[in-house]
């Protein structure tokens, strides 16, 4: 049984609030020391992101000790409510090394069948948008507003988000290129944070792969709660990582879909 | 002769904040109108954009009337004084109209020779980079610190940001490519925030080509105060717009230049 005294928003916004105070001491200081994570490719790990999952993960050692963790940096920790929150301290560390306010906390509760509640939090902007169930709202520099996804019908009118070319197989690269060439304009670089803009209504789609279940369950919860859809690209559940297709509203969904489905 | 009670730091600092305050009520907003510049291809400009620019003109009418006034929006008005204010009130109206705060208000004063002041303005982070002559700092969510470029040395630990693939013909983007193939990682999307962050020693290299004089006067001062180089794809004087290097130092800027020459 759960600690019902506070809510699981309440409980989020507290982790993501310690994930603050243990990451930006480390923000865009010099000499910030990187790891290799992978042997190929550029995949750094830092301080920062160690210390702020221990600090989330003592946060539910508190207060849901039945739930089970899965954390970018520490693994999976089994529970015994089915219950389980998913973690990324840093997602877009290659944004966070080079001092670019787009790298993000991402929180998720979830169950078997995917996550309820999301918080993406970018801790340099102060901005931290939620969502859970209905409830949808981002707080930040501009105070606090709901979160809706817009209505764009087409893809020629649409704005899309992508981290290629830095990331994806070539292949993977090409499908998101034949949706992209049809969009209004491309946008790059954003990391988490370009799955927010698309639950603030300010843009209509985010194409990317190589995910990994802690980079996309946040994200989803946050935009479903604003209203949009994010699937995988052969349009089943994506809260397991790989391919992810986030889109603002259905028609705009199944545009890009018939698309990536051909890859 | 200039009004001298007041510095021209402080006129710059009165215009960012009107510039601020024009610009942030139309941010994220629903229903932004754009225009499209440019009959080929995506160019926005907004109502902000014109609000920001008579608002800041406002200011040098009052304090500075001696001046040029060189501006994105509005022009060129000749001044009296051999002082330009170079003035581009939204650097990166895609990352505007996108919702990315990464856009920023460019304030720049120059002479014959140059920009010897700068002004790189992000409002919706509330983050203000400044540089003249030897005075390089920024100011924003976590207070104040001095801005320093950083000393790396080889392009294989360096960083590099660009527009590219979203600007640039395609012989600028084979350029750039060719010096992004032999850093440490590249990243894409940042308008005028790469140069900040460049400034502030949190990269080494921007490249960029189909620049304006607006564009660049002001990241070249802030740049240059904080230790850093900004050149074009010859070494030459990069203040008139075009292709732009800018490198944290001149060993990193020697290895840039010596592929980009090549193009």
């Amino acid at each position: 049984m759960q600690n019902t005294l506070r809510s699981d928003l309440e409980i989020a916004e507290e982790m993501a609030d310690a994930a603050r105070a243990a990451i930006l001491p480390f923000f865009r200081q010099s000499n910030l020391k990187t790891d290799n994570k992978l042997d190929a490719g550029f995949d750094p790990v830092t301080a920062a992101d160690r210390e702020a999952e221990k600090a989330m993960r003592a946060v539910l050692a508190i207060h849901r000790p039945k739930d089970g963790v899965l954390g970018e940096e520490f693994g999976h920790s089994e529970g015994v409510s089915g219950r389980v929150w998913v973690l990324d301290p840093i997602d877009g560390t290659r944004g966070f090394i080079s001092g670019t306010p787009t790298w993000g906390v991402l929180i998720a509760l979830s169950d078997e069948t995917g996550p309820k509640l999301g918080v993406i939090d970018q801790p340099y902007i102060g901005e931290r948008f939620i969502g859970e169930k209905e409830l949808a709202f981002v707080k930040g520099p501009m105070g606090r507003a709901e979160l809706e996804t817009r209505n764009t019908r087409s893809l020629d009118q649409a704005i899309i988000f992508t981290t290629f070319p830095e990331v994806g197989t070539e292949a993977e690269a090409a499908a998101f290129k034949a949706v992209s060439q049809k969009t209004k304009l491309t946008r790059y670089g954003m990391d988490c944070y370009a799955y927010a803009l698309l639950a603030a209504g300010q843009t209509d789609l985010v194409v990317e792969a190589g995910l990994n279940a802690y980079d996309i369950q946040a994200p989803i919860a946050v935009i479903e709660a604003a209203g949009g859809i994010v699937t995988d690209w052969q349009g089943n559940p994506a809260h397991n990582g790989g391919r992810a297709l986030a889109a603002a509203n259905a028609e705009i969904h199944a545009a890009a879909l018939e698309i990536l489905k051909q890859y």
